[in-house]
């Protein structure tokens, strides 16, 4: 029954009060059973039973809620490095293709790897990422486009909840672009998708959400809506990648389909947010692609006047965003985004679980809630964000172990 | 005389071939005599004499020269975290700097410090500075605008000279505001500049640069020439802050009075992009102060075309650009700089030390230079800045003595 305490400020990050308010709690301490917290307060009302359980000391800095990274593209082949310098260059699309690049040159590599291959790439990967102080991640399928590749991918998500203590959500990208192969036809993969892979997905138990690259250039609200049917139908719930370069009706859809999530969402038209905040769907900023791809960042403060609740996340992939630093895509909500440090570390804890259905275990330091929580050697949460340099995390619990 | 091997790829950053030209050697070796380097080349080509030398293993990894921060304001008291949070939500200058907050703040906080509490935090960030790669940086006052502040902050800076193995340029920046005693009498503040400050710096040998904010809301083209000309009467070389949030001219001006560099030229003209260049003045990019003003990021391509060389550095200082992460400066200058991350490493190595007229001993990975260079455990110098996680290095040297 161990206790966290010399704690200056802890934010709690309580599912309560819309987005800028945090909760915080002065001198504060924690009480955790084997993963649960039990109890959460000022230290001066610590009750008399955990007086004597082990302490653990914040050192007198600040503690948040274990970080949540609730959209990433974790398992891929290969990286496109010299991709990035063509682009830098002036190159187009076309021209990168050409060379080798863009999305279908991860869709071949990972094609080509193993579930080994891929499974120690991106254990690698997700170990850097834990010790940067995320507890919990998403992970998405879209870089196989045909049955076997992407329930590759999906297995390689299965072993990693197996062997990582990282609590993991999974989600079917099949719909993700056209495979080479289908080209010419795009009906084929869609059936291809509703009827052979989303069963097999679901007879496999590997996804908990269907999401979908809503977008001129890949899926259109009509061919989205038919493959969300089908994954509901087989019990994954939707989320979509949305309104990144046009505004097409992707944030109207979300409401529609009763998304989970909207993620993306730069283009995303007034009616969109009146939808989405009146269906309670959760908006995904991804600063981290804007930046990469030298598009405008989502003004996010649009979002939040009209009442949706906004998640940051990475969307960490080889392509469009190859960090997977969230303490930077804050940073850049906070600037780019404008929103406040507050509401930008709500957006990465218990909005970000929401994102991902987990808000009822996880995302907030609250008794009954698994005891993840980080310890940030900063005075405050504003001067974390403001003064960036990297996580700033000195160590942290997950399942009530410590970790670093 | 030691030497350093099992290296993938040498960048040895020579001064020839233009901004993208980095001039890699692989599977190279370096080999140094006290802090000065003696032989740079192919490991298969490494003279006899140095065979049985003291040997450091690189580790396949690929080699720079020590990063250079051609443009910082190391020493300030406080900090001002709380603004940032006020102008993410909007409020405007003048209610942030009733607030207290603004340079002022600073300037004020600064006065208020003694020389030892000054000491005291600047060491202990340029120690972090350090430690993520830095070998040289450039150090400016400018928060004491009184005779005796603006020499406590230089002071401070001589001190680290001798404490600190960082190589250290000091730059004179009394004229980088109007302090508030001043506010209703300019020409009393440049006078104070010209006929006090800069004799003092002087006779104490200071400070190698004189800058000036040169701004619509700073000084004036006119005043910066007056106090520039008073400078270099006492063998104070020219830098500026120019043509950030107007074309004003600023550009032209360093064409004109021999700066050593011109930083910030977010909104330079192209007939000063043409001045810059027939004068061989050095653009420095500050993205981070656009990132952290939300203002827009200089096209440093056009710079590049226009036969400009390009620096890249951090403008660390705690209003408009509160990191030190030279790294996260170099990514977004290959984003929205639009440089090539080769482009980028010559802009923080060898184009940096020219911005600090230290062209001659560092910034470059040849003999008779200052043996500084970085381990950096990245593939290439493409795979290096595009997937970003900080300044990824394992160990450095800094004049032959290995650090981290």
């Amino acid at each position: 029954m161990p206790i966290l305490q010399n704690i200056s400020i802890l934010y709690t990050c309580r599912d309560e009060g819309g987005q800028p308010d945090i909760h915080p709690i002065e001198n504060a301490a924690i009480a955790w059973v084997d993963d649960k917290i039990e109890w959460v307060g000022k230290k001066s009302e610590l009750p008399e039973k955990y007086q004597s359980a082990e302490t653990f000391d914040a050192g007198g800095k600040i503690v948040i809620p274990g970080l949540v990274d609730c959209h990433t593209h974790l398992c891929f082949g290969g990286w496109r490095a010299d991709e990035f310098e063509m682009r830098i260059q002036g190159r187009s699309y076309l021209e990168i293709a050409k060379a080798g690049g863009g999305i279908l040159s991860t869709v071949k590599a990972t094609r080509k790897a193993s579930e080994d291959e891929l499974f120690e790439k991106a254990a690698g990967l997700l170990d850097e990422i834990h010790r940067q102080g995320v507890t919990a991640i998403e992970c998405k399928s879209g870089y196989g486009l045909s049955l076997d590749d992407e329930l590759k991918q999906l297995r390689v998500y299965r072993r990693l909840k197996k062997e990582s203590p990282v609590h993991i959500a999974t989600t079917f990208l099949g719909a993700h672009t056209f495979p080479p192969e289908y080209k010419e036809n795009r009906q084929g993969y869609i059936d291809l998708i509703i009827n052979e892979m989303i069963p097999a997905v679901a007879e496999e138990n590997l996804a908990e959400f269907c999401d979908i690259f809503v977008e001129e250039s890949a899926f259109t609200i009509d061919e989205a809506r038919t493959i969300f049917e089908a994954g509901k139908k087989h019990g994954l719930t939707p989320k979509l990648h949305a309104d990144q370069l046009s505004s097409g009706g992707g944030a109207e859809l979300a409401a529609e389909v009763g998304a989970v999530s909207a993620d993306h969402l730069e283009q995303i038209s007034d009616e969109g947010i009146r939808q989405m905040s009146e269906k309670g769907v959760i908006g995904v900023t991804l600063p981290l692609a804007s930046l990469y791809t030298q598009q405008p960042y989502l003004n996010c403060r649009k979002l939040v006047n009209g009442g949706v609740e906004v998640a940051v996340a990475t969307d960490f992939n080889p392509g469009s965003a190859p960090t997977f630093d969230l303490s930077l895509a804050m940073m850049l909500t906070c600037n780019h985004g404008r929103l406040t440090p507050a509401e930008v570390l709500k957006g990465a804890t218990i909005y970000a679980a929401k994102a991902i259905n987990r808000d009822k275990t996880l995302g907030s330091i609250v008794p009954g809630k698994s005891a993840d929580f980080l310890i940030i050697d900063a005075e405050n949460v504003n001067e974390w964000l403001y003064h960036y340099r990297g996580s700033r995390m000195t160590f942290g619990f997950l399942k009530g172990k410590r970790f670093n």
